[in-house]
C-alpha cells in the first residue's frame, strides 16, 4: 500500500509563486523538543533541548517545507557545541535555498557544585540558550544563561536592627560572543556577583555560610547588574551584553528589576 | 442566507445512543475566561474568571452539548457569590439532564492594605477558587486561596551570626465549607501565621517593621501548616481542609514543602 | 508606636552616590496585577492588567524608589487609555527625576460576538498590551494584540481526498501608532485575515458555517502574516509593524510558524 | 577555616520536639529537577526529571531534614526504572524514620516513530510521571503519561459539506499498576484510540494520510476517554486508571475535556 500512496504525484503547495510581493523575515518550526548532549568543560551532559529554527522566505516564494527543519535536527541530532549550531544553522540556509536563518537551543544545563563548608556535592540547573544568526550578510552567535540566586536588599539591612529581607533571584545574561565562551563561564559571572550563589545540597554549617555570606554582601537589582557588567565589559571575548536581574521580592508580590546593555570598551 | 441556513435540519450527533456501555465521570469545558464581579466584604470586585463546568454522563449517552455551558455563562455573566456559583450549578444539572456536577471558578482578588507603619494604602491580589458540586447525590462547596507571604527560616536564624534567609512562600488553603466564609477571612488565617504578609507597597518605615516582623517570627513550611490548621480547626463553618506551603527558596532552587489536611474537631 | 516609628531617620540607600560609572537602561517593578477599566468602543470593560514600569538610572545614581512606581499605579489606579498610559509615563519620568523610561499595561480584553447563523451571543477574550515608552528624547506607543483564530492547511487540503487538517493559531501583532486606534480595530485585522476567527458560542448550523468556511479558506502560515501585513500596510496610523503567526499543528507536537516586521509605505 | 567551621556546634531546630500535637501529611521537596537516565524497551534515554520527595511528619516532631532529600537523589542520581522509584521511596522513609511518604518523578520521554507512508524517522515527546506512595501500610505506584493526538469533531464532520474541524488534543492517562508496565504501551493505548496520532516529520505523502485517516476516524473527547478505558479495564496489571482529553478547539478559545475513572473488571 505504502508502494502505491508514494507513487501519487502530489501538488506542492509552498513551493508555488507569491504574489503579494512581501518577504517574510522568518518562517518555520517553534518549540521542538529533543535529547541532546551538550559538550561541557568537564564532559559529555545528556539534557534535552528545545528548538527553533526559522528561514527568511524573498517574496516570490510562498511558503518553506516546514518538515525539512525536522529531518535536519533528527539526522544532526546530537547537536553538542556552539559550533555544530552554527554547521546546522548554514546546513539549514543551504538546504532550504535561504539567504537569512536563525537556529536557537535552549536546554536545561547541571553544573556540579561542593557546599561551602562541608563541601557535599549536588547539582544545579541554570537555562542556556545558543542562537546562531546570518542577517543581511552578517553572522552572529549569542550565547544566554539564566542564573538563581540569592539578593539581600541593602536598605532593609541598613535600617533594620536586625536581618535583612533576601530572595531568590534570577539573573539573565545574553552576550554575543565574537569567539566561544564554556557555559561554565557565563554562569559564574552571575553567580560571584550575587548576594550569594545558590546550591543543591546544605548541611547547617552550610546554611550559616550562605546566611552571612549574603548578610555581608547586600545588593540591590540594580547593583547585580552594574557589577556584572562590569565583568562583561573586561571579556574580550564578548562583542555586546545584556544583564537583567528579577528579584522574586519575600516582601512584595511583585518583582523588583533591572536591565543593563552595553559592549567591552564602548558606550551602550 | 441566515435564515436557510437554520431551516437545514442538521443530525444531533451528541445525542445518538452510545453502546459503549461506559459512563464519564465530567465532560464539559475548561479554561472559559470572562469578566466578572465579586461580591467583598466592602463591595462589589470587577475582576476576570476563569471557569470549568462539567456534568456526568451516563452510560447510555454518547456526549454533553458543549455551547450549552457558554450560554448558561453568558446569560449568567456576572456571577458574583457562592450563592450564584451553587445556582449556577443545580441550572446546569437542569439544563444538561444531569445527575452530577461541578462548576469551578477561578479568578484574582484585591485586598486593600495599610503598610503596617506609613499607613500608604496599596492592593495585593491572590488567586481565589470557588468550586460548588453534586456528587451521588451529595452536594459540598470548597473555597481554595493561594496567599503569597515572607518565611524565615528557623534553622537559619538559629545558627547564624546574623541575618537569617528568608522568601516569598506560596500558601493555598482548601477549605470545604458548612456554611459561607468571606474570602478576606480565609486569605487573613493564612497571614495572620506566616512570618510576615507582604504589601504593595513599603515605604523605608514599613520596610523596616516587616523585616524585623519577619526575624523575630521565623517559621518553616512545617509551621505553617501546622499553625494554619490550628486556626482552621476551630472553625465551625470549616467541614475539612487542607493547607499547604510552598517555600521558594532563596538559597536552593528548588522549593521546600509541606501539606497537613484535617477536619474540625476530628483526626485527620 | 508608629508614630515614633515613623519620626526615627533611616538611611536612604538608594539614593546613594555610584561610583561604577555605569548607567542602568532600565529599572523598576514588573507584574503588578492591579483591576483596572479600560475604555472600549461600546464603553467602559472592568478587567485584570498586569503592569510594568521602568526608568533609566544615571551613571550617578544607586537606585530607584520601587515604593514610588506603586504608589503611581495605586493613585491613578483606573488607566484605561493609551492616553492615560502616556501620561502616567510623563508623571513616572518626572516624579523619579528619569530621562527615558517605559509602561507597559498588558491585559485581557473581552469582544462581543454573534454566531455567524445562529446570531448566539458570547464574547471572546484577546491579550492587549499598551507600551509607552521615552527613549532619547523619543516617544512612542505601541499596541499588540494576541488572537486566537483557526487556520486550515491549503498543502492538506490540496493533497487529501477529503478533510484537511486545522488548528488554533495565535496571531500577535504589534503596532507602533502615530495617532490611536481602537483594539477593536486591531484585533478584526488578524480575525478577517484567517482561515476563520474563533467564537465563545456555536450551535449546530455555526458549525458548520465556519468548518466550511475554513475549508474554503485555506491559509499557511506564512499567508496569515502576509495578508495581515498587506492590511496593516495601508493604515496611516500605523508607523511600524510586527505581525507573528503560532500554528499549534494538530498533527504535530511542535508549532509551526511565521513572522513579518514592516512599515506602511516602505521597506521592511 | 572549614575545618573550624565544621567543628563548630550547630542547634538542630528541625529535630526540636512539636506541642502543636499535628501530624504533617508531607513534607519534603519540590521541583528537584536532576538530568537521568530512563531504562525504554529499546534501551536507556538520557532525559530530565523534575523531582518531588516528602514523607509525612508525626505530631511530636517538629520538621525534617530537606537536605537528606537531595542527597538521596544526588547518590541516586541515576534512578531509571519503576523499581528504582520504589527502592528511592524505601531508602526516604528508613533514612528519615517516615512511616509514610512519596516519590515522584516526571519527566519528557521520546519515542521513536516512522511516518505511515514515508517511513521518515522522527521521534515525539510525551510527558511521563512515575508516582511511588507508602500511605498507611499500604504501598502503590501509578504511572501517569501525557499524549498529544488528533481529535477530529463527529459533529462538525456530521453536518459540513466537506471539511471537519480538527485540533490537537492532549490525553492524560494515569495508570495504578499491579505489575510492571513499560511507558510505550500506556503511549499506545492513547495513540491508537485517538482521530490520528501525531509524528515529528510528515512528508506530503504522510500528511495526505493522517489528513484522511483523522477524516474517517472522528472522535469526541467523550469518545477518546471510553474508548481508551474500553483498552484498559482489559489489562490485568491495571488496579484502576483515570483517563483525561481536553481538545485545543480550533473553532474556540477554550477547551473542550472529558475524563472518565474505572477499574478493570468492576465499576467506576
Amino acid at each position: 500500500m505504502n508502494a502505491v500512496l508514494k507513487s501519487v504525484p502530489l501538488p506542492d503547495v509552498q513551493a508555488e509563486r507569491d504574489a503579494r510581493n512581501l518577504a517574510i523575515e522568518a518562517a518555520g518550526v517553534k518549540d521542538v523538543r529533543l535529547p541532546v548532549t551538550i559538550a561541557m568543560r568537564d564532559g559529555p551532559m545528556p539534557t534535552v533541548a528545545s528548538f527553533s529554527m526559522t528561514v527568511g522566505i524573498e517574496a516570490a516564494a510562498r511558503g518553506t517545507h516546514m518538515s525539512r527543519f525536522i529531518e535536519m535536527l533528527e539526522s544532526e541530532a546530537d547537536v553538542t557545541t556552539p559550533h555544530r549550531v552554527r554547521s546546522l544553522l548554514s546546513g539549514m540556509l543551504e538546504r532550504l535555498g535561504a539567504a537569512s536563518g536563525r537556529v536557537e537551543v535552549r536546554f536545561p544545563c547541571f553544573l556540579p557544585k561542593c557546599a561551602p563548608v562541608s563541601g557535599a556535592r549536588s547539582r544545579l540547573d541554570y537555562e542556556v540558550t545558543w542562537d546562531a544568526m546570518l542577517e543581511q550578510g552578517r553572522q552572529s552567535f549569542a550565547m544566554t544563561v539564566k542564573v538563581p540566586v540569592t539578593s539581600l536588599c541593602p536598605c532593609s539591612k541598613a535600617i533594620s536592627k536586625h536581618g535583612a529581607h533576601n530572595q531568590r533571584s534570577l539573573i539573565t545574561i545574553t552576550a554575543e560572543l565574537a569567539s566561544d565562551m564554556p557555559i561554565e563561564e557565563l554562569i559564574a559571572v552571575a553567580e560571584r556577583n550575587a548576594s550569594c550563589e545558590l546550591y543543591g545540597i546544605l548541611k547547617r554549617a552550610d546554611e550559616k555560610f550562605v546566611t552571612e555570606r549574603a548578610y555581608e554582601n547586600p545588593k540591590f537589582a540594580e547593583d547585580l547588574v552594574r557589577d556584572i557588567a562590569l565583568d562583561l565589559a573586561r571579556d574580550s571575548r564578548v562583542r555586546s551584553y545584556a544583564v537583567e536581574a528579577e528579584n522574586l521580592e519575600s516582601i512584595h508580590n511583585h518583582s523588583a528589576y533591572a536591565r543593563l546593555r552595553g559592549r567591552p570598551g564602548g558606550a551602550q
